[in-house]
């Protein structure tokens, strides 16, 4: 069904990228680490989402190597989460879905 | 929750763009069509999508203002899908998610 016609490469890597990051938290979570390390109440204030949610999400990111989770050998340990290189290799699309945003926003939320 | 720290202007961006995209399709739809008008069966075809999610998916898109459908006056009439001027403002989007994708192939999926 991906030859026959149009842009099947490009249908592929969209639909490798939409497995990825599909649902509405991964990309969320993201741009909360763009701006820094963070714990996991953290990330989970800054976004309003349920604990159990943003642990499964957590884990699928740590999976598909978007980021790390460190754990600092502190009393009680402290758990850190951050951007790995091939997370940041995600930049460009936050950017271009965050200028997209801003522009759907005036055009069709008003 | 959006104020706090971080990053919270492109955290509501984000989410504006999620709402008007999400799921696995819509994306697709849109690259397909990015090549070209096409007729339902047309989109249906090369994206692998049923009948029922298709329609669903293209009333959305045309809701939020991203395709337009055109009806021409032939017998039996005929029906375009093509994408409008602020659909076309998706390109960025696309472009970075493409790349995005093959990037994540090499590095993950192997």
């Amino acid at each position: 069904m991906l030859t026959r016609e149009g842009c099947p490469e490009n249908i592929l890597a969209i639909k490798d990228a939409l497995d990825a990051l599909e649902g509405r938290w991964k990309l969320l979570i993201m741009v909360s680490l763009v701006n820094g390390n963070k714990r996991f109440k953290e990330i989970a204030r800054e976004i309003g989402i349920t604990d159990k949610m943003l642990s499964k999400e957590l884990k699928t990111l740590e999976t598909n190597k978007l980021i790390k989770r460190d754990v600092y050998d502190t009393f009680p340990p402290t758990v850190e989460y951050s951007i790995t290189a091939h997370g940041k290799s995600l930049d460009n699309v936050l950017e271009s879905l965050s200028k997209w945003g801003k522009q759907h926003r005036k055009e069709v939320i008003g």
